[in-house]
C-alpha cells in the first residue's frame, strides 16, 4: 500500500522559511525590505581564499577536487580544524574524533539519530534555537525545558536544571553563544553544567555555531570540562561565511565517533569536497585571524548601532546585550503582545523582516529577534524605526 | 543515561569504504593499484563551466553564490532540470516536483524517510546497488528479494515479481542502468512494472544515477508509465562529475514532494549552493550535449576494451556486456567461489581493485564488480591481465 512514514509528520518546515517566502514575493513587488531575520551572515568569505580556490577549479583536470573524499572528510582538513581548535580554544582534539559534516544542521540530526531511543528526555533551554525541537521529537524524544529569565541574563540555574534530570534524561542541547539571545555560558556555569552531566550521566550537545563571534569576554569550550560527555557541533556558516556551501564539524568522543560518522555517510555519503578544500586552506592560511577580526569588528559595530537605536526609539524595550552571536532579542510587551501577528504586519505593512518570539520560547512570545550582521548600520538604524513606526500605529490592535 | 540510538545499528560502512582503506594503505606504499573499483567517474566536469564558476568566485561578493538557498533548490536549477528532462527523456516533470538534493544518497535516504513504516516491505532486486538495504532496515523495512539470472540477461520476470508482492509491500527499487551489472530496463517492462504498481498501489522508487550514461539502446523514464507512483532518484555525480559536490535531485508526484522536501531540508537544510549554480550553468550551456557525447564515446571504448580483455584473458567468466553504467559484472564461478577473499588478495597481491559479487547479490558470490571509467585502455587490460594471473595462481585455494 503506497503512503507515507508517520514519523515524518513530526518535521515541520523551519519557520523562518515562511518570513523569507513573504520577503520574496516583496521583492518581486520591489518593495525596499530591510532584513533583520537573516540567520547568515552579511560578509562573504575572504576574496584571498576565493582566489585561490578559483585558480585551482581551473588548472585541477583530475578528480580530487571534484570526487568523493572519505565520509569522515579530507585528513588535512581535521588536521587544520584540530589545529584552530587548539589555537582559538586550548582545548585537545584529535583529528580521529572530528567528523566533517554537510552543515550543521547535518551535525544537529546525525547526533540526535545517533543518541536517542523513543522514549527518551531531552532537555532544551527556553528561549533557544527552534532547530532542535523537530528532530527530537521525529526520533521519538521527549522536550523538556528549562525556563531562563531576561531578568537574570537567562542564566542557566544549575538547582533547577537538577530538578528536571531524571532516569530517562539522554541529553541537554546548549547553545552558547546562544540563538536568539547572543548570551555566552561562563566558565563556572560550564563547568557545573558538565559537572552534572557526568554526575547523572547524560550527554551535552554543545552546539557552538556562533563559537567565534564574541564581542567581548570568550567561548568556554564545554568539552574541556566533560570530554566523555559533550558532543560539540560546530558550522563554518558563519565564519568564514559559506552557509551555502553546507560544511560544519562536530567533535567527541571515541566511542561516538564512529557511528556519527556512519549517520552522516548514510545521510550524504561525504561533506562536499569544494568546501572541504576551500576552510583546509582558508584555516590554516595567515589570512584567517585577519578575516576574523575584520568580520567581529563590523559585526560589533553594527550591534552597537542596533542597541543605540533600539534605546532611542523603543526606550521600552528589554534586551541584554548580545556578547556575542549575529542577534539581539528584544522583549516588546511594554508595547505588543502578538509577536507573530506583529512580525507578519511588520513585514507586509513596513517592510521590515524580524523573527517572532515564539519561534524560541513558550514564554517570550512578545520578543522579536534582530539580525545584526546583513545590513549597513544606516539601513539597521532605518530598521528600528521602522519598528517604532509600526508600534505606535499598531499599539493597540496586536 | 548516555549511550545510543539502537536503530542505527542497522547502519554499516559502505563495503567499498574497506576496499578503499587497503587502497590508501598499498598507495602510500608506493604500489601501483589499478583501480577497477570507483564508483565515481574519471573524468573530470568540463573545463568551460568551471571557468565560469571561478570567474563568479573571485567576482561576486553579495551573498548570493555563498549563502542558503530555497531547502527545495534554486528555481533556475529546477527550471534548467526539467527542460534536460523533456530535451533527453520526453517527459514533463513540473520544477515545482523537483526537490534538488545534496547527492543521491541524500535522495535514497530522504526517501525512505518519507515512505516507510516499521513493518513494510520493500522489493529489492539481486543483484542489485547495496546501498539500499540498510537504509530500509534503519526505517524498520523488510527487504524481500527478486532473483534475476545472468542466463537470460538479469530480465525481471513479472509473474515472478506478482508473486513477492503482498499487503504489505511498500515500494520496489528499480535501478536502471544498473550498478552492478549495466543492464537496462526495456520499455515494455517497464510499463509492465509500472501496470503493477498501479493496480497493487506500491511505490517504485526508481535509481536513475546512470540515466544519461547509455552506451546502446536508450533509457526509459519509468515515470512516464506511472507518475503518481514513482519516485525518481538521480544525481549530478556521473554526468557531468561531480560526485563530490554532492548534487543530485528528486521528482514525484506532488503529494510526496513537500515530504522528500522536509526530509531533505531537516537532514541539510539545503543543497550546497556552488555545485547548484555550476549544474544550472552546465544544464542550459551549449557545452551540455558536446560533453555528454564526449564521456560517452569515452566510457564506451574503455567498456569496449575490458570487454575484449575478458573474452582473451578470462574465456570461461560470464558477463553480460553492460549498454549502461560504468561497470561489468562479471561472474567468475568457473575461476574461484569466493569473490571477497579473491578482491582482497587481488588487492594484495597484484594491486587491482575489483568490488565483490556478494556485495550486490545472495547468489552471484564468484562474480566480481569491475569499473572501467578511471582507468585508461591500456591499464583496463593490464588489471584484466593481472585477474588472470591472480586466477591461475590462486585457482585451487579460493
Amino acid at each position: 500500500m503506497r503512503g507515507f512514514s508517520q514519523s515524518i509528520t513530526f518535521l515541520r518546515e523551519s519557520p523562518t522559511r515562511r518570513i523569507d517566502a513573504i520577503r520574496e514575493r516583496l521583492r518581486r513587488e520591489r518593495r525596499d525590505i530591510i532584513n533583520l531575520s537573516a540567520g547568515q551572515p552579511g560578509i562573504p568569505p575572504p576574496i584571498e581564499i576565493r582566489s585561490l580556490l578559483a585558480k585551482q577549479l581551473i588548472e585541477e583536470s583530475g578528480m580530487e577536487l571534484y570526487g568523493y573524499t572519505p565520509s569522515q572528510g579530507v585528513l588535512e582538513l581535521r588536521e587544520a580544524i584540530s589545529e584552530d581548535l587548539k589555537r582559538l580554544g586550548g582545548i585537545d582534539v584529535n583529528p580521529d574524533n572530528i567528523v566533517v559534516i554537510a552543515g550543521g544542521q547535518e551535525g544537529m540530526f546525525a547526533t540526535f539519530m545517533t543518541i536517542l531511543n523513543p522514549g527518551d528526555e531531552v532537555i532544551l533551554l527556553d528561549p533557544t534555537y527552534f532547530g532542535y525541537k523537530p528532530i527530537i521529537e521525529y526520533f521519538g524524544g521527549r522536550v523538556r525545558r528549562l525556563y531562563l529569565s531576561m531578568d537574570d541574563g537567562f542564566r542557566v540555574d544549575i538547582e533547577k536544571l537538577k530538578e528536571l534530570v531524571t532516569n530517562k534524561t539522554k541529553a541537554l542541547v546548549l547553545v552558547s553563544p546562544d540563538n536568539p539571545t547572543g548570551n555566552i555560558i561562563d566558565r563556572e556555569t560550564a563547568r557545573a553544567i558538565a559537572d552534572l552531566a557526568v554526575d547523572k550521566d547524560f550527554w551535552i550537545v554543545s552546539d557552538e555555531a556562533y563559537r567565534t563571534l564574541i564581542y567581548e569576554g570568550e567561548h568556554t569550550y564545554i568539552y574541556r570540562y566533560a570530554p566523555d560527555h559533550v558532543i560539540s557541533i560546530n558550522t563554518f556558516s558563519k565564519d568564514p561565511g559559506i552557509p551555502g556551501w553546507r560544511l560544519g564539524f562536530i567533535y567527541g568522543p571515541s566511542n561516538a565517533i564512529p557511528k556519527l560518522k556512519l549517520a552522516a555517510e548514510e545521510m550524504t555519503y561525504c561533506p562536499p569536497v569544494f568546501a572541504q578544500r576551500f576552510v583546509a586552506a582558508y584555516l590554516r592560511s595567515e589570512v584567517r585571524m585577519r578575516h576574523l577580526k575584520y568580520i567581529i569588528d563590523e559585526y560589533r559595530s553594527r550591534r552597537d548601532a542596533v542597541v543605540k537605536a533600539l534605546r532611542e526609539y523603543l526606550p521600552e524595550s528589554r534586551f541584554i546585550v548580545p556578547r556575542g552571536s549575529m542577534f539581539v532579542f528584544v522583549d516588546l510587551s511594554k508595547y505588543i503582545r502578538d509577536s507573530e501577528r506583529f512580525a507578519e504586519a511588520l513585514l507586509e505593512r513596513y517592510g521590515v523582516t524580524v523573527i517572532p518570539g515564539t519561534y524560541f520560547s513558550d514564554v517570550y512570545r512578545s520578543a522579536i529577534r534582530i539580525s545584526f550582521v546583513v545590513e549597513s548600520i544606516d539601513r539597521l538604524q532605518l530598521g528600528v524605526e521602522r519598528i517604532n513606526r509600526a508600534i505606535n500605529d499598531l499599539r493597540g490592535s496586536l
